[in-house]
């Protein structure tokens, strides 16, 4: 959980930029789901996962047959990127048009995690709160059939962009609206199974 | 957008692919942002873009300052991801609990968009319909300080989950609510700035 170092130093738009450890916990508890990133013979890969966090790590869950987790648990270098949409800015330019977004990216290696029981229930608590107690555990098979990793919050960066557009004198005589469209991703109802 | 090849065949959960290009672009034309995973200094990383589409192309525009948008200018291996997420999958197990989803991944390398108005004009139509022919077209400062890429739907693997949660045997005695809570990212009104 040690500031950002240069790999993960925020470049472009640099007073996005937030070193606050609390707010990556906030970006990344507000979320189910992000995308790793990793390198399979020379290709690199993004792929959506489901994810918890557990103090000062994320933590997966897959497959031992998924090639993603099997390569993960090898230990290669990976990046674990979760970000929000929050809305779209609306400026008086083409160029000024932009997004609100929080970010938050983590590098590292991921480690195989042999208690998978507690991370199990981790990252379910994480994306339906209080679930756990009330579905079938784990059986030992299942368990045997299921990669836990953890990739712990030592190297990251969050980029958080929530402002006002942007105008310049070049934009005289453009009076179009201009504003944020929020964006929110709305839980619906259950619709219970027959 | 020839069939998916060797590299894109989904091995896990192979029911869920789909080999349709038309639900390639109905997933790609749902979003307004993605992940782009690319290698730096042996590092992968995965940052969100913003995209359009233009045919049997991805496009992609980002500033000539960009570590991100230079790499990719090289043409190096590349990996495009949209994933839209469509809800939670209430079973009555831990291990089948999972989420309604559709992803879209293409693999390749981008090429450098020459002509950038019109690639411009179509991520701009894509995310905010109508935008363009109001706001201030982009200035030729503005316009050499952007890079514009395109990405090639040659290779390339979209899944969707969409199916009622799964039972087994051994769930004999849990009983808990089980479907399936939607998820949709809501567009709230324009808050105009002042």
């Amino acid at each position: 959980m040690d500031a950002p170092v240069s790999r993960t130093r925020i470049r472009r738009l640099p007073e996005l930029a937030v070193t606050d450890p609390a707010v990556l916990r906030e970006v990344l508890d507000a979320g189910v789901a992000g995308h790793v990133a990793f390198v399979h013979d020379g290709q690199p890969y993004a792929v959506p996962v489901a994810y918890g966090r557990s103090g000062d790590a994320v933590l997966f869950h897959g497959s031992t047959g998924s090639r993603l987790f099997r390569t993960l648990a090898l230990g290669v270098p990976c990046c674990f990127t979760v970000t929000h949409l929050d809305g779209l800015v609306l400026a008086r330019s083409a160029f000024e048009t932009s997004m609100h977004y929080r970010s938050a990216m983590v590098l590292g290696r991921c480690a195989v995690v042999p208690d998978k029981l507690p991370a199990l229930r981790a990252i379910s608590e994480r994306i339906v709160p209080g679930r756990w107690d009330v579905v079938r555990p784990p059986s030992t098979k299942e368990l045997a059939a299921t990669l836990v990793l953890s990739l712990p919050l030592d190297e990251w960066s969050v980029k958080v962009s929530a402002g006002p557009p942007d105008s310049s004198p070049e934009d005289s005589g453009w009076d179009p609206p201009t504003g944020v469209v929020p964006f929110e991703l709305v839980r619906g109802a259950l619709t219970e199974s027959s």
